[in-house]
């Protein structure tokens, strides 16, 4: 197995991190791999936006209801960057209202993913760790507000990259058998009796994390986070409109 | 640099692959490697489709417009999955419509990518290629259909593995200083002026990739890809509303 592969196998999220900051050399080589992360017909439609402001900082922390997040020695937020290509477009006399239809949206949005994801596992193979804020989504109204998004911009999702101060332990993921299929999707006929296995997996993991935290299965989990209430994490088409971006389905 | 950087720097499409099968061993590591990604809230809402028949393959092909998708060595289709955890919490006797949220659709969207993106630096870093289809949301209805994607699933982003049989030219990248910013998005007083350096940079790798094609711009291409009609790619959402998905919207 080679190196890459031995990182990728053994990743965590790393939510703390040690006060060494990245060398500016580290930090150009994460983003030169972000550069050349495939990107959807060459348009490169993401930018990232590197939060070093302290203030900035705690009030995205506050969005995440992650208080680490202002602690993350590097803290990157992806976001879909239609406005670039438009601005260039109109710049040529060109004023074409696809720049921001829905193709174009998750164009970008899936650009920054996969660079993200592109950045994470660079990090991880210079022993550095990173965590994802999907959190940021929570109220994807006041990031824009906090990074002066312009028309055409989105938040994807955040991360934070630095040494690691702590050493987690692998999370269980469910069996392969029930995430791929081959040619057809592929119905159970009963997902609770499927994932028994994996319940007691991910309730011995949880136990062993932290003996003093209530224990928890992974069928639980996805009845817990259902009732989770995040109101705004349900209006992400509608702040996206709010930004300039339409959709077919009104 | 370490060999996992140097080959993320050296990242290009492979589009056509020798016929040398991947290995057991070798699709199962990538799956693994797929399965360990981060996911939000440990939530797993992805699932990926391997297509095998011939037919399926000469079908995705076709929606693609891409006849070298049916021959790649692996082609796998990334699909949004809250198929799965809505069934998982059904079978407890919960039903709770955010299920079909915004919310619960773009985390199964950001998971899916992030998967796509760890499997494509894990076979590279095997010295095996992969190309990506986002050409698959040319006509998502289509694809739903060929895979028979239940409600509440999605399809993302398509991807060919397989032993590289051509080594194309690094596409060159707009320069970092466009889209990587400090705590608030920068815009730029005049892009077409910003942009001739790269403009100059990839007509000249399209001069070398193929002397007898009409050679490109980077602005050139941005305004050629908004005039391209492919009227299916703006209605994902409205395709999504089909499959059981709710918006904020309307």
């Amino acid at each position: 197995m080679n190196n890459t592969i031995k990182h990728q196998l053994n990743h965590r999220s790393i939510r703390e991190f040690t006060e060494e900051p990245l060398t500016e050399e580290e930090r150009q080589t994460l983003l030169a791999v972000a550069n050349q992360t495939a990107t959807s017909t060459g348009m490169q439609m993401y930018s990232i936006i590197r939060i070093t402001d302290l203030e900035k900082r705690k009030a995205i922390a506050k969005v995440c209801g992650q208080e680490y997040a202002a602690r993350a020695t590097e803290l990157w937020i992806y976001v879909v960057d239609c406005f670039r290509n438009g601005t260039i477009a109109r710049e040529q006399g060109v004023d074409i209202p696809a720049i921001s239809d829905e193709d174009r949206f998750f164009q970008g949005f899936t650009d920054g993913a996969l660079a993200a994801q592109n950045v994470t596992v660079a990090a991880e193979s210079m022993g550095l760790g990173a965590v994802y804020f999907g959190s940021i989504l929570n109220d994807a109204e006041k990031i824009i507000e906090i990074l002066e998004l312009p028309e055409l911009t989105f938040p994807i999702v955040g991360q934070g990259i630095g040494h690691p101060n702590q050493e987690p332990q692998l999370k269980p993921r469910m069996p392969l058998e029930y995430k791929v299929f081959e040619n057809t999707y592929k119905v159970f006929d009963n997902y609770l009796e499927e994932m028994k296995e994996y319940d007691k997996e991910l309730n011995t993991y949880y136990d062993l994390r932290d003996a003093n935290r209530r224990v928890d299965t992974f069928t639980d989990q996805v009845v817990g986070k259902l009732k989770a209430d995040l109101p705004k994490r349900a209006q992400l088409i509608k702040i996206a409109e709010g930004q300039g971006f339409t959709f077919s389905n009104k």
